[in-house]
């Protein structure tokens, strides 16, 4: 699997052979923002929109729209556009298989869709992967057609950890590497040594509204210092797919992540995409909390 | 320190000698059980309520009240009432030390007091125990005292695990002891396969009333059944300080895994208390939730 995104990236990096990639289209800010990326780099872009998922904005470059179950459809724009690259990024609710509308290309699909209903991320979301290469799609991750969207090693905003930070980051980092290995969550909370919450199905932003509650954990707890302390770390889990489910930071995470009175988010690099980078780094800055990427341990 | 356990508890058991034993008591019903189990085998108990955290039952026993750093106060009634065996037992906040009332007693243990600042549970619940060690207590585990209260091995209510069920049950298991080894949590949810949530800082209520929100992931997502489904596991972390920091559960842990949807609850055999034993089990006979002791592993 791995040889097969190197592969797939560095002849896109090297040739200058255009393409035709198709984006399926989830919400948030990346499906364009790696659309635009794609087009600098002088490939065809075709946007899939998921309908109730996608924005708008999608529609400022050659695109379509489907809806969950709409299979057939999305094969038929896929083979119509001949993409033959597919790029699947953006937030989604997890499908409620009850409300789908299922298409007659979709009927072929339903033991597929049967196959969904059980087990953890990773493997749901490697059997999605299967799933486009058996029908002769090339699944490549955003990070690999727009490189620039991905955490970057080092500070990147105007604050640094102190060491204290550094310790909790440190502690954090372990935790989700842990709960990784049994395909678990990809972020933690720790404030002074103390793990304050963990993430497993409720989502990064759920978890840091938790932490909010539980600041009082964090604070020294003879003097109740108003200071900020803790850390966000957020890292993939160890095998994770990252073709189709890469750990994703925007602005909404940094002000979270304020609002909790953490003192910064440690991210490991080339690992983790940031959504409107140069907002989050302004909204960071302006908060007063660090940004670090880390190398990959 | 484990010696130090098994010497006293076999000791308490097997000799008929009769122990003066201080029982200082946080809030629940544990307390005065242990007191209860305490004086059936024939010792004598003096509970030392935490103003705030005890309830108004302790009153039905030899007892004192005491305030958050007392300490000076907490030490004296323990030696008028020769009570060398100390049980620590019952719920209790997170002192917030920028309230507690400091006694003259409390000031030589300032430095003390300091270092519960820092640190995850594990090394908090060391300190106090050495701490009272130091000054020639020894502190028992309310399960030496009262092993009555200790979670039994296998099923002990109506209900059964399915052959589902235990399979999320070991993942559950799995996903505590990795985070145990990093000093965190004592418990999660799991729903086919899927972990749904992992305890942290915010307790076993707070995980449980998030996954009642979360019980999408556990349902089948094709056909959205209604079943209960999925299991909350509680085990000690490894090396947990069992005397001072037991895993329990209650009625209302019952109610509130039964309001998530869950199928049942598992937990490791000798090592959880059960809080009012007998409303517990008719809670989760009344709901139909299985309750499931498992042997260590």
């Amino acid at each position: 699997m791995s040889t097969t995104i190197s592969a797939i990236a560095s002849t896109t990096k090297t040739s200058s052979e255009k393409k035709s990639i198709g984006i399926i289209a989830g919400g948030g800010a990346l499906p364009s923002a790696v659309a635009e990326a794609a087009i600098q780099d002088g490939h065809d872009v075709h946007i899939l929109g998921l309908v109730g998922e996608a924005g708008k904005e999608i529609e400022a470059f050659p695109h379509s729209w489907f809806k969950w179950g709409e299979f057939g459809r999305l094969f038929k724009i896929l083979a119509r556009e001949e993409c033959r690259y597919v790029v699947i990024i953006g937030s989604v609710s997890r499908p409620d298989l009850t409300q789908i509308h299922i298409d007659f290309g979709a009927i072929k699909t339903l033991p597929f869709l049967f196959s969904l209903t059980f087990g953890g991320d990773d493997s749901i979301l490697s059997r999605i992967v299967n799933f486009f290469e058996d029908k002769g799609h090339i699944i490549v991750g955003a990070g690999d057609v727009a490189p620039k969207l991905l955490a970057p090693a080092g500070q990147f905003g105007k604050y640094k950890p102190s060491d204290r930070d550094l310790k909790d980051i440190e502690l954090g980092f372990d935790v989700v590497h842990q709960l990784g290995m049994l395909d678990v969550g990809q972020a933690s909370v720790v404030a002074k040594g103390y793990v304050i919450a963990v993430e497993a199905a409720e989502g990064t932003d759920d978890m840091l509204k938790r932490s909010a509650n539980l600041r009082q954990w964090g604070k020294s707890r003879l003097f109740g210092s108003a200071k900020r302390a803790g850390v966000l770390v957020k890292r993939p889990k160890p095998g994770q797919e990252m073709r189709v489910d890469m750990p994703t930071i925007g602005p909404r995470t940094v002000e979270l992540a304020g609002a909790a009175g953490l003192a910064g988010i440690a991210i490991e690099a080339g690992s983790v995409l940031l959504a409107e980078k140069e907002k989050l780094i302004a909204c960071a800055d302006k908060l007063g909390l660090f940004l670090v990427g880390l190398e990959k341990s």
